[in-house]
């Protein structure tokens, strides 16, 4: 079978590899799409994150979906026909974290293009059955794998415990920005306001369900992420811009008592906050790595037909061949590409 | 009636002022004992705390204790005789917070020795019938007075949700620090690792239930704090320092999954946090401000005897014509006095 | 003014009153529009519900909304020419329950058409500041009437934690039972399944958003609730309906790990009720008694127009001085009228 | 080696049975204290209980604590000598309850004496890594293996959301309502009724920390568990009689707004419950099913020495041989004897 494979930075090759075998509780997936997100543009880029580092050869991707070929002897709730998401992340299951159920903080995790575990830029994968969820027919793979970012705005609104008619603000609409926007409409968000640079990605945000959108270089840009009702500050705000600007007003968008959940990972360490606004405020703010236990209400929401997902998110699309010009559009054209698909066995 | 009055920065007078008149819900307390709290001394010396600024004369002091000497004709709880402690914020009772429970952050709260509300350095104070409580002859005035900042011990567990059996570490023994040694204590924590530059306070602490203390200077004071059970980190972190580096030895503290609360209130506004640290982590934080439904069970919790709270906190003592002197001592014997307390009606 | 005036059962009369008046936080309300609800009727025929005993004339009615005449000297929040919806119950704001934010408990509430309190079918009636809301020009008084029984499935779905995505069974399609779908649906929940006896009162709720309708006489019906995706039970279900049959439907419609709200209360005290099942599946059952702090949000979710709760609810309407009438209707068609409205100043 | 099997009902015979081998994830333990539960007693005595149906010779006895032996060839957090306590319910770790932390309620899991799987009356066993828990040396194997009744008493408290100060009544003193006892005692229960129809028992649990002690067949006995500080009910109630007058005194025993967990499995499914005392009152009601996430908590918490629990617990002593007689005893003693314990390999 054929995988692209990191093999330096920004280079990617199209090798042959053999396909995997799937024993015991592992499926064998035929992988349809796979969504190209940030973390891989990052690898591509720069061969780490954090403390993440690539120390060889990588397949990236690991927003996928797929259909089922083949299944270990033991897998019982899959067969081969089935059409699946990927959940990426295959913990131990025996952690503290997992017993507890916030099994995204299990230091065992193998997760796919999280080095040293390869990703979905390929034509097959094996996964464990546990982490693969049907998807109805009517649904497409594209939207199957955007299960994936949806998952984090999932978990973040979650974790900030929004209710229904409570305002939100979200900073930074790349695609996790973009889902997180699905997923507090999904949640019955009240007003919804959105922050960023680019026009194309605001325009975006409101097709997708946003009340308001505002302009992130605007002089009164807090001002306005505070307006909501009554000028005093939202319920909720979600940062998935991963910059201290706008984490800095993310926070200040709060109402007293309000609740930030941090979703963007910056590239520095020592971010300036307003602790006394913290304190006085009795704000909430909660750390979001990843996701737990959000396929199947994510597909269920997704299924519903909540935005039109795939219409919005996904402007550009590649053959497997082409892995390394998809990763370049990514890359290079924020201001008008949201969500670049890969597929590994030709268009669908 | 004799009040001790802030007519200056770092000059209280001894005023005649009358005695207060008790009607509809109020009710008139003799105050028989009050604590000097941290904030007594901000303003005492630099007349401000944030926002808050005293523009004229005032009277501190707002944690305390007495006997009720009249009720208001619409008064039905009390009555003449009853020793009560007193929760220091009167709250509106009509906004959306005080509806939900979170009456701490009622914007119309009246709270003792705030400006430009007066406090309790005065032989009576009247005080709403719902904001006072009855204690147990067998509890001193001492202890109901302590109850404020255990309080804020009790609020600052409750934010962070600490579950009985779990590793704290606090940082900061200053008298709430102490208190919230005896909170953790009493929610059932696990190993509780205190921290402070202060060798008196850190035995303070031991006495009070704390079962490991940490110079904040040494070298190793953040891996002592982890240390725990298998060095990874504690579950529950209380910061009341109110100091940049103490707030960042607190969040550093953490485990995955580890909880965070902010009870001290630092001089300057922006300092820097760990994000990527509280974003990989999950990491919880959670702004405290005073706090709210404390007072019954605190007394309960205080009433049970959990620790030599009056023993151990209680340093110093002062008639309130010596108030000026019990500010003196507060204020410049940090490394010998934990709480100084002014008796407004003589001794007890 | 005029009154309608409950003096026997089921007897109204027409009286005239002396309009009130507003002092202090007072509020005088001209009524436009009152919704007549099952307690109405019940007290209409019976005289008493439980240990409220109507012991002389009263004036029922209690689901209302109108708009602001008059404000006592203390109001600050609202003024003549407000229109607002009525949150019929006045807490005393001092309890423990009140400052808990659960004041639906408070033992002093005093209620509209709850004995000894008379209600809202009348011409203006004065009610405290913070329970009146301001509702948007674009939303009618009907609509703010009904936000009374929403608050009540609102109030339920928080009780039941109704997450996103989740299946909910709903038992009994009377008022409160339609407006509990709208609520489920407002909070995200995946398939709604409902059931009842009468098919006009199905079909409304499909209307209002229910995905599925059981025949409750049908012998399956416990079955087709069960069904959901996968035939494994409900996350949560809600009873309304205020019959053991009922009740005992809902908790065995429930999957393991579900959770129950019980919102009917059933004419006889003692209900049996399948302990092992409880136990086994570790389900939750939550008491709900009336709501609180549910206007804000109702209101937000009702103006963002999530079902046509006007045009499906509202079967019948009749002024002041056919209270009687209006009263008869709701009694006698049960399987015609769902919401019947009285209004006390006219058409609107 | 030997085991003490049930081949008929009340027929335990001592038979010889290979030594089981373990391999992968599963480590050998030496079986050193076993306490006989409620349950095995049903075994022995019914041959089933509920759903669960005895079909073959079956080994009882899950309450369990002993030393590595030997371990498969993936266990790497254990290793020959530790000591360990027992949490005797193997779950799937794949299914949705195992991947949310509520792995108590997986479909598949494999418990000890639970049929058709055998238990550990038995000189050793083998079990999976994941559910030993490393004891330190001082704690006796009879105390680690009274963690498994007590992690019902944690997890019940749990459930019910036991907050430090809140008052308690509960309901049967055998040894799961003892043991939680210490459970609420550890969570910081303000007081703590008791009820129970044996002197003995009111004994053990005021020796354990309850402050009160109800006669169960008492005129007064509802009165005296709703006495509390006030008499007006208390904050939590736990069930563990399994009887319907039990149950029915649980709920009544509730405040306000109180929250009930049913632990005991009452022999009949249908106990009628006074339904518009839980709506009116807002009662929660929850099932307990065993426990998840108990072990290392509840092992901190017995480690910190909260209670002298193999003082007060255990009353009778049998070697392995004479299990059948182990079995009696605890049938029919039910007025002397709290926990039996058996000793597979000798007596400790």
């Amino acid at each position: 079978m054929q995988a692209a494979v990191l093999t330096a930075p920004t280079r990617i090759e199209i090798q042959a590899r053999p396909v995997p075998e799937a024993t015991g509780r592992d499926v064998l997936v035929k992988v349809m799409a796979v969504g190209i997100c940030g973390s891989d543009i990052h690898y591509y880029e720069h061969g780490r994150i954090g403390p993440y580092v690539v120390k060889g050869p990588i397949i990236l991707g690991h927003e996928c979906a797929g259909v089922v070929v083949a299944v270990g002897e033991q897998v019982r709730t899959l067969q081969p026909g089935d059409r699946v998401a990927v959940e990426p992340g295959v913990t131990c299951g025996y952690c503290a974290f997992c017993k507890e159920g916030r099994y995204n903080l299990c230091p065992e995790v193998q997760f796919l293009a999280t080095p040293p575990y390869d990703g979905a830029f390929v034509q097959y994968i094996k996964h464990r059955e546990d982490f693969l969820y049907r998807i109805p027919d009517t649904m497409s793979y594209e939207t199957a794998a955007l299960c994936e970012p949806f998952s984090v705005g999932v978990h973040a609104v979650r974790r900030a415990r929004l209710q229904p008619g409570e305002t939100v603000a979200i900073i930074g609409m790349g695609p996790v920005g973009l889902m997180a926007v699905v997923a507090a409409r999904a949640f019955g968000a009240g007003r919804i306001v959105v922050s960023d640079r680019e026009p194309l990605r605001l325009e975006a945000a409101l097709r997708l369900g946003a009340d308001a959108a505002v302009d992130a270089s605007a002089a009164d840009g807090l001002a306005q992420l505070r307006g909501g009702a009554d000028g005093s500050g939202v319920h909720v705000a979600l940062e998935t811009a991963g910059h201290p600007a706008a984490l800095q007003t993310a926070l200040g968008s709060l109402r007293r008592g309000g609740r930030l959940a941090i979703v963007g990972l910056p590239p520095q360490d020592e971010i300036p906050l307003n602790v006394p606004f913290i304190a006085d405020n009795e704000a909430d703010i909660y750390g979001v790595f990843r996701y737990a236990n959000t396929y199947p209400q994510g597909l269920a929401l997704l299924a519903a037909g909540l935005a039109d997902t795939d219409g919005v998110m996904i402007t550009d699309r590649y053959p497997l061949e082409q892995a390394q010009q998809a990763m370049e559009r990514a890359r290079t054209n924020k201001s008008g590409s949201l969500k670049v698909v890969v597929y590994p066995n030709g268009p669908v």
